[in-house]
Parts: C-alpha cells; structure tokens; sequence
C-alpha cells in the first residue's frame, strides 16, 4: 500500500468538499451518511463508470485525464436529456498501489470538469479491489426533458460536433503509432473529451436529442426507432464540418476509413438531435418511414469495441 | 463467457423495468441517456459499493442475498438522514464467469429490496472487469432532514435495534464452524440484513439520526463530536434488548466477548438517535461535555475490519 485509506478519504474529500461550502444548493454536504441538495420538480438520474484496461489505460492518460473523462461521459448523459447537471456522487475502487499524488488527480479531474458545468460532487465511496474502478451518478435538473422519441417528420438532424476524433485517438494509441502534430487532436480527444457547456446547453428547443458515445450509427437507429421515423444522412454535410479534413488527414495516417471513424466510432460525447434551427451541424433530414438512410455510403462502417 | 452482454442488459432492464412503468413517479425509465424523476424541493444523495472478497463472498451467499445486502446499504443511508428512498441507479462489473441465471438472482434481489421501500431502479450500467462490483446510488426525497449535529443535552439516546448480529454471522462463517440452530439469525443477518421500512421511518421526530454500519462505538463518537455533547453509554440497558442472551450464547459458542460485536461489530444497518420518546431501545443519554462514556464497561472493544 502506498496510501493509508483514511489519507485517502480525507484528501479526497477535502478536494471535493471545496465547491461543496460555496453552492447554496448543498444543503448538507459530504460527510453524514447521504448529501441533502436542493431539487427541481424533476431530476434526471444517469451512472456511468470507467475501469482499467477496459475503458481507460494508465500508460495512455494522465489521473487527470481519467478523472475529467468518466466525468464528462456522465455530464454529456445529462445534457442528452435536455437537463442541466447538478451533483455528482462517486465510487472509486483502488488496488493499494496507487500514489497518494496520482489518486489526487484524479479527484481535481473529476472535481474541476464538474465544475466547468456548475455540478459538484457530494458524496463518494472508496474500497480495494483489484482494478481501478470509478463510478459515477450524476444528477441533474429539468424543467423538460428531450427523449430519443420526439423526432418529427419535417425535422433537421444535427450533431453538436464532427464524431469519430475519439477513436482516431484510441486507433493512434492502441496501434502504437509514433506521435506527430497531426494525431494531438485526435489523442486529446480520446484522453479527456472537451465537453462545452454553452453548447451541450444550445441544444433545449430540441424534438428529439441522446448523446452519440456508442457511435453515431447505432445512436441513430435508436433514435429513429424510438421516433418511427426515418434518418436520411447526408455525409456530404459532415465532410463540411470543422475539422473534417483534419481527421480524413488522421484517418489516411492510421490507414483507416474516415467513415469507420465519423459513422461508427464511439466514445465521442457529441450531441445528435432532431428540430428546428439547432446548433451544431446538420447533417440530414427526418422522413416518414424507418431505419437510417445514409446517402452516398458505399460501404456498411465498422462498428466499435471496448478494447478489452 | 457464459452469457452475451446484451442478453445480460436485456434480462436485467427487463427485472429493473417494471417496476418504472407502475410508478406514477418515474417519468423516463430506463433506456434513453438518462432517467426522469420527480422530485421534492430536497433530496438525499447517498452511494454504496459491495466489492466481491471485500464485502462478499459467493461462496457465502447467494446472488439474491448480496443484491439484498448492498442495497439495504443504500436504502438505510438514506433512512438515516430522515428521508425516504424513492430511486437507486446500479453500475455493476462481472467477470464474464457469471451464470446469467446467477446475475438475474442478483437483480431480483436489488429490485425486491428496493421495492419494500417503495423505490425502484432507474438505470444502470454494465462492464467487464477483474472482480463483481455492484456500486448503487440511492435518491431519497426528505421535507426535513436529520445530521449527526442535532443531539442536545438532555436527549435521550436510542438504537432502532440490537447491532451485532451481522459480526457474528461473520464470525461464524470466517471461522469455518459447523452450523448450528443457534446462528441461523447472525447468519442471516450478516448475508441478507432485514430493513423494516416502517420501523426506519419512525425516527423522524429525532433530533440526530446516523445509521451505525461502521460500528456503534465509531458513529456515537462522530455524532458526538459532531453535536458537541457527551454520549453517556449503559450497557444494561443493551442487556435488556429483545435477543441479547441470544447474541450472546452466539458470542460464547463462537468463543468472542459480546460486546466487541454489539460495540464494535458493523454492518449492522441500525439507525443510531437522539431525542425524545422515540422507538427502539433506549440506550442511555445526552450530557453537557464530548465523548463516549459507557458505564460499567471493563475494557474498550475490538474494532471491525472488512475481511481484506
């Protein structure tokens, strides 16, 4: 052990509890058996956790990097629905041969990313085990929500951002590519997500809206499914998008098809939503009918996999 | 592998699921990003993690039990801050060696448990990993709320029930003795606690309120300090409660002094208060000075750890 757990929990908390004493939305923080918060009408409730070797590698990110990532992934859930997040509570599981320095990171990741969104964290727990395991829930308020199932005939579709810079990253990194100027995107946006507040916020006058981190493709279907409604996807529009020939750039380097990557890559926590007037890209169109049309697809992308 | 994940997710969403179609309160149930709830103006945020080899073992108890277990965990937290359980999230890890038929005792188990509460599971998530690991946050709804800061003098003391029991299971089990009639209930209350929801409800008059799962000797003295006040401790009065000359013949069979797991046991999810004329057993009172004092005590008891 190269902690002492009760070291730990104090450091931990001490860095959480920061943000705790100056939110008068805290009513009791952390430290009694539950936080008390003050709660909207509705609250929308997501959990999303990240485990080595399946989800993160320490070799590949910093503890920062871990930390602000699982985070975002849990923010971006709350966006999806339209809502804004609140509070956070976090399980972290540690093997006992961490540095006192790197879990500490670990905790100002997860701490500084939530408060980019105005949540804070309000409670936790900590145990060994033998992985690294963080598990987050997040909790957020809502005067709407916006479910996969609003989507209209007559509606735009738009992503709030150009999918797939996640899995160049992971392709960079798991290929053991050596590192240049091209890939820093690309690694950046794998390590440790931007998330834009300001803009996962633009997107509340949405039909329909879900965040697209199991890939564009699947997120779609879901959508237009859960809508009865049919996608039609124009990839013209994306190759328009900012950065789009950066990462076709990325995508010939790492000898793969940037489609693999925009269409199917997973991880990316982008916005796709369905409406009028929206922020973001606009990518298509919703049809009477069902599944998802793409136009000008030669071939089927491949589909994403957790490396483990 | 013995299952496929998504007939795990679609087998455990489908145990989770119904109880989010008849519940007036859960606007968005499980499936899009994230889930919709209504809520009080406060709410009580708590998160409790059972890792397998640290908090259970399977060749212990069986799937059910250990779902039951970390949930009563959840489930008393919330009852310990006055407020009542409405909606819990899992995050859960599996191995890949689970029988499904196994991880859907599992979520019956969370699910029955919850729903003695009148709460119910509104989402999720799932991933490989080394170890199980069931992380469940719980999301309570409280006009008021109870901290461990509020004992005054002149209040008395009370627990909801006789602590111990779950050390003694725990004993039993870890020192491999034959079984026998007399621990069936430390055994059953180390694998599955019973929670009765009526009796955790009646302390909402107290005036400090703290679940003891960390030992009673602990969370007297954190409620103590909290509140400023001495804690004067009579350990007759434990003598009288309903099941002590059981507790301790368990004690003497298993050759442990008994006030080492009435004391110092843990996990037993007992709400520990003070105040007025409430249920339980009064245990003694609330002086003017800081501290615990427990009166005719000959030594200090042995502290709990978990078993790694």
């Amino acid at each position: 052990m190269n902690f002492d757990e009760e070291q730990v929990i104090s450091e931990i908390t001490s860095i959480f509890s920061k943000s705790n004493s100056s939110n008068p939305q805290v009513i009791v923080g952390i430290g009694d058996d539950a936080a008390v918060v003050a709660t909207d009408q509705h609250s929308v409730i997501t959990t999303d956790m990240a485990i080595e070797d399946i989800h993160f590698k320490r070799e590949w990110s910093t503890a920062y990097e871990i930390g602000s990532k699982v985070t975002v992934a849990n923010l971006a859930d709350i966006y999806a629905m339209g809502a804004d997040p609140r509070y956070l509570v976090v399980a972290l599981t540690l093997t006992g041969n961490e540095e006192l320095s790197w879990i500490k990171e670990l905790a100002q990741g997860i701490a500084d990313t939530a408060a980019k969104s105005d949540a804070v964290v309000v409670g936790g727990d900590l145990s060994r085990a033998k992985s690294i395991m963080i598990s987050i829930t997040a909790i957020g308020s809502s005067r709407l929500h916006i479910t996969r199932s609003g989507a209209r005939v007559g509606d735009s579709i738009y992503v709030s951002a150009l999918p797939g810079w996640s899995r160049a990253g992971y392709e960079v990194l798991s290929r053991n590519l050596t590192l240049s100027k091209v890939f820093e995107r690309a690694l950046t946006q794998f390590k440790s997500p931007e998330l834009l507040p300001s803009l996962m916020r633009s997107f509340k006058s949405a039909h329909s809206l879900c965040d697209i981190s199991d890939s564009f493709m699947e997120q779609a279907e879901q959508m237009s499914r859960a809508s009865a409604v049919e996608f039609e996807i124009d990839i013209k529009k994306f190759e328009r998008a900012e950065g789009f020939a950066d990462l076709a750039a990325v995508a010939h380097a790492i000898g793969c098809d940037v489609w693999d990557l925009v269409l199917a890559g997973g991880e990316d926590h982008v916005l796709l939503a369905t409406g009028v007037n929206l922020p973001g890209i606009c990518i298509g169109r919703v049809l009477e009918g069902s599944g998802v049309k793409v136009l000008e697809m030669k071939k089927a992308p491949d589909t994403w996999r957790h490396f483990n």
